[in-house]
């Protein structure tokens, strides 16, 4: 039987686990080490170490301290690994935690984080979400219903010293651009978690270890959907030992994970099998992860393509923009769903959730980006099809998702 | 039997064909009218009206007058539609001429149009595809060899005036922040083709008609691949009879038409059936397109998938920026097919010409976004997987790319 | 341009076409010879060789003489093919003749021919489908519409005398057990068609020419549909040249071709490609062909899915027996489409013509075989899903299928 | 959190479990009651209540006595369910019990029980199969390795009096035609467990009840793979409180299950939902259950197809038998394999527990059958697709299956 190297309990803080970190740093001491070719499982907390509750109230999406996240459980040493291999990782499955099933999906205040959709979502909504076998739904939500493709959010190695100073160096050039901006996050010691490490190690460690918010050259939190439970990911190894470290799972997530507060967001395990590439960075010109999609997923294949293009919705017109295109596509899907009797914001929670694909359609027709958002109409209890008759309001809007005004 | 309703003469000028056009008016006359209910064939010049040859040279290519373009067959005038309705596309079926079973792929010259990548890939290079059957290949790019999801570049119904006006309103004023700059292309009288209009007509609305190349409200040149022969499109009305047109047909293209020019490009007809939504607009929402994908595609689900995050090859950190994510992304997939042998070009020219993906993964994880470029490994007459004996050299060189230089 | 090899005049008799043949043997004459390598496209009769018409009446299926049957395209020589080798046949493309756009089905009447479910329809009934692209509907059954999975029902080449003598004798054994039985088809020289064989030898070889009714080792009539465009088939080769023919289009047809006559029947071309791998029989240990499906099929992916156990209609317990399980899937799916208002002659058309799966479930629970019936959903326009508010009668009985009974 | 309302300890026998039992009758009382619209879990014992070991050994396979099997969990009440209803069950999720990630697939001696190759593989063999998260591979069959398409073997309602007297008058006709051929299997009270009951009570449905071996009206063993987690059957109700009982549980199988000991067998659990369409037998014409299958099942898309037809290995020619087709394509695909270095018993042992599609694909072309296997071929670690290269022995033959010769 497969051995569970890391175990956390969802009823103590992730501070008093000594498994889990929350920055990238390569001084985190290895939780634990394994063989090239071993299988195990790693249990984590979800993203924010147990903040976000099951119930019925947004105020604690609107009251986090985002300096906190994410609780990731690792790093795992890989006897053997070496900077320039490709650590492979087979996720051989995934699942929530038999204490835990349920996730939360929400939207930040404008003021503590936002997301895709802030100027038109300003304010802190939640939904939570029950597990049913590999099925989700919602009660706050009604009429949708779907099968999770269950991924991690955030997945990939430590950094060595050189990395982690090009990542600070870069992301600080970003931030005094606008210092008040939020457009990234310097290291931030006071929330640190640094594993095992204590004192001065730790302090040291804390200071300079990189938040864990953006992807980077090494994965991380990517929040790609198909990197899903049945995937296999090469990842570029840059410390000996690799230290592979896991963490947000997502029970379920629409490209793009346009809520930001986040997916399905859910404790729970990663059962998964590494073996090495030994040189692959080189070998394959390696970068950035690459990965294989898993053969098992919701084969959701009737879908309805909302088209979006870089022009916003007071009309201003941008150069090729995706960001402004895609954020249109899910504009054009919410209004839509509105028409069925959904709220925006219910809609927009859908967007975030669902298996919605979002592609890059079409960036060189100038002025205009087109990207399209895919929403599988097979998750929905009744037809969303356009048709002559018309639509039907199905949702009475009677259920609504809890919001937290911004406190004064 | 069904109808061809515009054919064209591939030997001949598109310019000698009044069911022609190559910009958008309200007042282009309707080249044939139709019923709700009709199925009926029309055939289209390619998108350059032949001024690509198949032929092994470039320099066609880096020549071309891209006020040209694109010319596209119509208006159909649908009986019964007004402004507001959603006139409803099955597209039934699509193919090449049977008197031209060939496409091309190319970059643009950085000076004439550029490309996606046309910083690393700055100056006319060009492919030519034949058709054998569903499948195509090159003799210029060895080893691939795919099943076409052919659809058509670029359809749509004539705006109204008030839309046409929006449109070359808010293009100007992007123009008009860097005038050389190449951000957009307002009306280009000179070379415009007007279907049946003539003389001072034709004039007036020459000087006013919208460019072809970026997608609008309307649909146009969206360039999305999986709006591909066997899908259903809604698309809004704006005037009396709908005016739909369509052009720009490929055999095959990857997310995003990366290399510009184009994707396999190539002149065909379109078997369609026009139905209505009264009111639709308003009923449903919408103000682009909405559509449903065919459930004849090409069955690759066999993908090597592809990171790229908003930190460019010279390592400047973007903010949330999905086109520098995906640009590295399509670079990062270019390294590791050179692996294999391919020149850059000719592996930038299968990105742009495959059915790749490309997804908007993460938007939401400052700074950086996160897109994916999903290659389908079935393609290829090698495996092109990673393992751990490492890369095998198939490509051998021999075979290039025709290259033309800039003209001094 | 590809080569049209072998051309077919739908207006004339297949007899006066020196280039199709309706038995097997191998002293037919190559119609053509190709290299390895080569594509090219060969025109084909639909089966009955214009024998059934584009009408309502199902007289031309009651009269019909099966002696005349299969009117096949070749035989094509492929140079250097030789016994033992496997002939690798890509089927780049199959369509409908442009001037005969429209296929028939139908049941013989039991008391010529008949079919699966021939003691439940023992009449002769008809059913025409028109083909719109890649779609195809009946104005016999309405509320079905979908994309054709297009493939030919008969391929394969030419047996050595050998073969053909092992084919004739084992059947005449079996025939010899009930003489009038029906139990297979011996040799029926007097409507024999050899190609380009006349005199003597045409009449010996008639004399012994296998009947083309039966799969064979060779293929032959096989009716599988998912040898459909773009698949590849590996066929053994037993003569010199290999000897391809191929004929019997179908635009779609679910397994088993339960009603014989026969799938969506058509006149149309086959375009293909041929290579060679030498000794291939022995290597891979291959007595009947093998083959690999298409990458373009009809996505059709949402099913309700009928069981069928070995046990009789009348309540006779049979042993293991996969045919009566399979009858009796199908007799189960009819029962539940009547429910919606078709008759029950339409509902087995369905299952005959449309994209249906027919899967060996369970055959070793003495005494039952267990056999499923797999009916796509989206075929149809309206829901058939069973739910708790009960089946709507979405078809009101007035269109019904051209039946035609037995003459006294 | 949902609860396990059938629990069961595999360290002891089935037979000390009063909620289990191997035969059904309509007086086995419930073991617990549910309302419609709940879910909830059963654990089960695979098919043998433990019997098979996971050893090297396949005397358990020779030595087993049939009539103890198979071991169900429940039945489970469902309140409000009449005759006459349809039960329909979700399958939200199915596993194997974390203290048992292991099953079994073997061959039966042909004198205890046989399968569907018995002549070919006349002695009982066995490979063990480990489960590692989604996906299984065995010790004893090198070179596969696949995602479990996790289904119930067995699963349906209770009969009720009159259909069990209808079952057992059928079967024993057709013992009766040859009493100790094997053809069904009549009541066998000796080994009989039927759950709560006890005394008088149990001997007398001990002495009525039916085996639970052949799929029959109600669903029951029909092994069908499809049937798999995410499911949705509606089962016929013949008794008040329907009484559904499930076990058997498969981590993976052929389409058939061909090697009869059995799919890749294993204990497990089962989480379901259960609703009720009221009077939906009559209401939809319900003979037999239906069922939709799964959104989430292992997306082999690639497959190697071997056809067969109804001539058996020694040339005798039957008449439209689809188990000799089916038959001769599983002959044709093993010697196939052994190409690759597998010996017959590991290539028929693939076919048996692989997701293999079998399908009836032509019923109705006197006097041949047709027949079709569908090999996944990206479950192999190597490729098996033909080519001209021809095959590599990348099996060398140095592992092997269990097998135990028949004692004297």
């Amino acid at each position: 039987m497969t051995d569970t190297l890391i175990k956390v309990d969802l009823s103590k803080s992730p501070l008093e686990n000594e498994n889990i970190h929350n920055r990238w740093h390569p001084d985190i001491p290895m939780a634990c080490w394994v063989n090239p070719g071993d299988d195990f499982i790693l249990e984590t907390f979800d993203w924010t170490g147990g903040f976000i509750k099951n119930n019925d109230s947004a105020d604690d999406v609107r009251d986090i301290d985002l300096t906190t996240v994410h609780y990731l459980s690792g790093p795992v040493g890989v006897k053997g690994a070496e900077p320039g291999d490709l650590l492979v990782v087979d996720l051989l499955d995934i699942g929530a935690k038999p204490d835990s099933l349920w996730g939360f999906n929400g939207f930040f205040s404008k003021k503590n984080g936002g997301g895709f959709l802030t100027e038109n979502f300003p304010e802190a909504q939640k939904s939570i979400w029950d597990f049913k076998g590999m099925f989700t739904s919602s009660r706050h939500i009604p009429g949708v219903n779907f099968a999770g493709l269950i991924h991690p959010g955030l997945i990939g190695c430590l950094p060595d010293k050189k990395m982690l100073d090009l990542w600070n160096e870069r992301e600080q050039q970003l931030i005094d651009t606008n210092p008040t901006g939020g457009l990234a996050n310097p290291p931030s010691p006071g929330t640190a978690h640094m594993g095992k490490l204590t004192g001065e190690a730790k302090a040291k460690a804390a200071a300079e270890g990189a938040r864990t918010v953006p992807p980077r050259e090494h994965g991380g939190n990517c929040d790609i959907k198909d990197l899903s439970r049945g995937a296999k990911v090469f990842f570029p190894v840059y410390v000996d030992g690799a230290g592979l470290s896991v963490g947000d799972l997502h029970f379920s997530q629409g490209d793009g994970e346009i809520t930001f507060c986040g997916a399905i967001e859910m404790a729970g395990w990663v059962h998964m099998k590494v073996t090495l590439i030994k040189g692959g960075m080189a070998k394959y010109g390696i970068k950035n992860p690459i990965f294989k999609p898993s053969v098992i997923t919701p084969a959701y294949n009737d879908y309805l393509i909302f088209e979006g293009i870089s022009v916003d919705e007071a009309g201003k017109q941008y150069y090729l923009d995706i960001n402004v295109a895609y954020r249109q596509a899910c504009l054009n899907a919410i209004e839509y769903l509105k028409k069925f009797g959904y709220s925006g914001a219910q809609a927009y929670s859908i967007l975030g959730t669902a298996p919605v694909q979002g592609h890059i359609s079409g960036v060189v027709d100038v002025p205009n980006a087109c990207a399209t958002l895919w929403l599988p109409t097979q998750i929905f209890d009744f037809d969303i099809n356009p048709n002559a008759s018309g639509p039907i309001k199905h949702i009475d809007g009677k259920i609504n998702m809890p919001l937290s005004h911004d406190l004064k």
